[in-house]
C-alpha cells in the first residue's frame, strides 16, 4: 500500500487549531503525544520553498507542556537532565535532554522557567508527564505536575519578525534565540519565545488557554496577507538538511545524548542530583562509539525512510539511518543516522541499503544547513 | 476535510507483521503506543459482520509489554493497581486498571504473571513505562524494567477456537477465560492466552521474538482457508455495543476506575501499598457523581465521534459522549459516554450535541452484548 488514511478519535487529540487547519489545504497528520500533527499542505516540496522563503504558521499543539510547580519545582528541574540548569534565570528557555537512569533518552524538550517555583517542560513525542509523576512520588518531592491548556503555535521562517510584529509588537524583535517575553494579545499576556523547529528563524507562542487559539490564528493571517503567510508544519526535507533531530525518528531511549550529538547540552559533572549521572559521567570521559551524523546518499530520489536503513562501510555494518528525504536545495537524498566511529569521519563513504536498492553515501559531520 | 492521510516514519513504529498487513486489504491505520494499529479493512461494517461470523487476525502489536523483572516486582506490581493481586498465580492474566496518587487512570492494561518475580504489564495507550520507571527510581526498588521484543497478535471471533486447535494443538480449547498456556510453534513457547479486545471470543497470542510474526502469520492463514480467516483489527462498532472502553477515548487521567465502571476491579481495602489508595478509598465509599455508560442516540447514522459531544437532561450539561457508531446489528447510533448521576439510570432520555445537531438518546445500564 502507499500512504495509509488516519482515523481520527478522541484520542488522538484535536487542538484548538484543528478547525482551521482542517479548513486549510491540509494533506496529511501525524500523531505525536497523543493529539493531531500536521505533515503537509501543499506537498512536503512545496511547503519546504515556501517555509525557506517566506512565513508559516504552524500547529505544534502537540508540544504539550509539563508544568511543574512548588517548592521542589527547582530540584526536580535539574534532576531531568544532565544541563546544568545552576543558573537558568526567567525569560530562558533552554533545549534539555531528558535521560533515565542509564543515561538513554526519554525526552529532548524545551524547558522554560516561569518562576523560581514553576516551570514548563515543552516535550516531544513521549508522555514525560509519567517519568516525572513517578519520580515525584517515589521521592515524595512536594510539587505539583500537570499538563495544562497550553498549545504551542510556531510562526517560522525569514519574514517571522515581521509578522510576529504585526500582532504583538516591535519589541519582538527584541527577544533574543532561545529566550522568551510575556507580550500581550486580547488582554492576556503569552509567552513568546524565539525558537522553533526550523533553521529559517522564527517564534513559539504559548497559546495560554484554547479560546484564544482560532482568534490569534486569525490575526496572524488578516496581519501577514501581503508576505503571504501560509498554514505549515515541521518540515520533513528542512529539518532533515538542519540536522534537526526527531525523538522516536533519530534517538530513543537505547541513545546517550552523546550518541546524539547533544554533548554540548550535558554539564554532568556540575548537574548534580540528576538522573543518570553516574551513567554519563561514564560517556562523558570516554566519548561514545557510534553518532549523530548527517549523510547524503547518492542517486534519484528514494521513498522517504520509514523504519531503520542499514549502513555498511567496507562490507561491515556501521551504523543505520532513520531520517532521509529528497533536498530540492543539494539536489541529493539528504538523511540523519547514527554512525560507528570507525566510519563518522566527514567525507567517509558508506552504503546505504535502502528499500530501492544499495546507495552509495558519504557522511557529514555538519549539518547542511 | 474528510479523512486524512498519515504520514509514517520510524517513530510510528511498524510491526512484525506491517508488511503482511499492508499486503491485505487495509485502508487506516490509527497510531498507539507509538505504533501502527490498523482500523479498517473492506469496511468498518464490513469487518464488523465478518468478525461476528467467522475469524480475524488483529495485528494489535501496539498492546506493548513492560518486562518487570526482579526480587521487588510483586510489590512493584502491587503499587500500580488497586486490584487485590496477592493470590495472582502463573497462568492468570488480569485486568488491571493503573492509577496515579490522585486515583486518575494512567491506563488500564492487561497484568500476566511470568513467574514469581516477572511480570508482562500488557498496556493500552500511553507510555506507563515512563511510570513505572519513575517510581522505581524514586523507590530504589530492585527491579529492571523495559520493552521486550514481543507483540501480540489476536484471533478473534467465533470461529477462534478451530483456527488457533490447528495451529497450536486441541490443548487451547481447556484455556479458560483470561488465562493462558505456553504453547510450541516452531520449536519456542508461546503466550497463548484467551482473551482480546472483542465480545466474540478468541485468543491473544504474545509472538515473542519478531522473526517469529510472518511464519505464524502464514500458518494462521494457510490454517485458516476454509474458515474464510481474514485480517481484522478492534473494530469501532463492536467494541462500542460491548462497551469495551479505550483509554484515552472513553477514560483518561482525568477520570477514576469507579467512574469508568471498573469498580469491580478495585479491591482498594486489600490492595494495601497500591498509589492512589487514599483517594480510592473515600471514592469506593461515597461513590462516583459520574459513571460510564452506553447510550443509543435517535435518528440516522452520524458520523462516528472524534471529539467530545456534550449531553443535556432538562437543559442541564450532564455528561459526554466520547464514542459512537452507527450499529446496523441494533439498528441504532450506539455509543459509550460519562454521565451524571442525575440522569444515569437506566431508559432516561438525554439529548446529545452532535456535529449533525442535537438528538435525542436514551442511556442504558448494560452493554448491548
Amino acid at each position: 500500500m502507499s500512504v495509509p488514511l488516519l482515523s481520527v478519535t478522541r484520542r488522538t487529540r484535536r487542538t484548538p487549531f484543528t478547525d482551521r487547519v482542517n479548513a486549510s489545504s491540509v494533506k496529511a497528520y501525524t500523531v505525536y503525544n497523543h493529539m493531531l500533527l500536521p505533515t503537509v499542505f501543499g506537498s512536503v516540496e512545496d511547503d519546504y520553498h515556501h517555509l525557506k522563503r517566506n512565513v508559516q504558521v504552524w500547529d505544534v499543539s502537540c508540544e504539550r507542556q509539563i508544568e511543574i510547580r512548588g517548592p521542589d519545582a527547582g530540584r526536580l528541574i535539574q534532576m531531568l537532565t544532565p544541563r546544568d540548569l545552576g543558573s537558568m534565570t526567567m525569560g530562558q528557555c533552554l533545549y534539555t535532554p531528558m535521560v533515565d537512569e542509564t543515561g538513554g533518552m526519554l525526552n529532548d524538550p524545551v524547558t522554560l522557567k516561569l518562576a523560581e517555583d514553576r516551570y514548563w517542560v515543552s516535550v516531544a513525542d513521549s508522555d514525560l508527564l509519567f517519568w516525572i509523576k513517578g519520580l515525584a512520588y517515589g521521592l515524595r518531592l512536594e510539587i505539583d505536575v500537570d499538563e495544562p491548556d497550553v498549545s504551542p503555535l510556531a510562526i517560522q521562517g525569514p519574514k517571522a519578525d515581521d509578522l510576529v510584529a504585526r500582532v504583538f509588537g516591535e519589541e519582538v524583535r527584541d527577544i533574543r534565540f532561545f529566550r522568551y517575553a510575556m507580550l500581550p494579545f486580547e488582554g492576556r499576556h503569552l509567552v513568546v519565545a524565539r525558537s522553533g523547529y526550523s533553521k529559517q528563524g522564527g517564534f513559539e507562542i504559548y497559546v495560554d488557554g484554547s479560546d484564544l487559539g482560532e482568534p490569534l490564528w486569525d490575526a496572524l493571517f488578516a496581519a501577514g496577507e501581503d508576505l503571504d503567510v501560509r498554514p505549515g508544519c515541521p518540515n520533513l526535507i528542512e529539518r532533515i538538511e538542519a540536522r534537526l533531530l526527531s525523538y522516536g525518528n533519530d534517538m530513543t531511549r537505547e541513545n546517550t545524548p552523546h550518541e546524539c550529538g547533544l554533548g554540548r547540552f550535558c554539564q554532568t559533572q556540575q548537574a548534580i542530583g540528576c538522573v543518570g549521572r553516574d551513567a554519563l559521567l561514564r560517556v562523558a570521559v570516554e566519548g561514545p562509539v557510534r553518532q549523530i551524523r548527517s549523510l547524503s546518499i547518492n542517486g534519484d530520489a528514494l521513498t522517504p525512510c520509514s523504519g531503520i536503513w542499514p549502513v555498511f562501510g567496507g562490507g561491515k555494518r556501521v551504523g543505520r539511518v532513520t531520517s532521509s528525504a529528497w533536498s530540492p536545495d543539494f539536489n541529493t537524498n539528504v538523511a540523519i543516522g547514527m554512525i560507528r566511529m570507525t566510519h563518522w569521519d566527514d567525507g567517509t563513504t558508506v552504503e546505504v541499503e535502502t528499500p530501492d536498492g544499495m546507495r552509495n553515501a558519504t557522511v557529514h559531520e555538519e549539518s547542511y544547513i
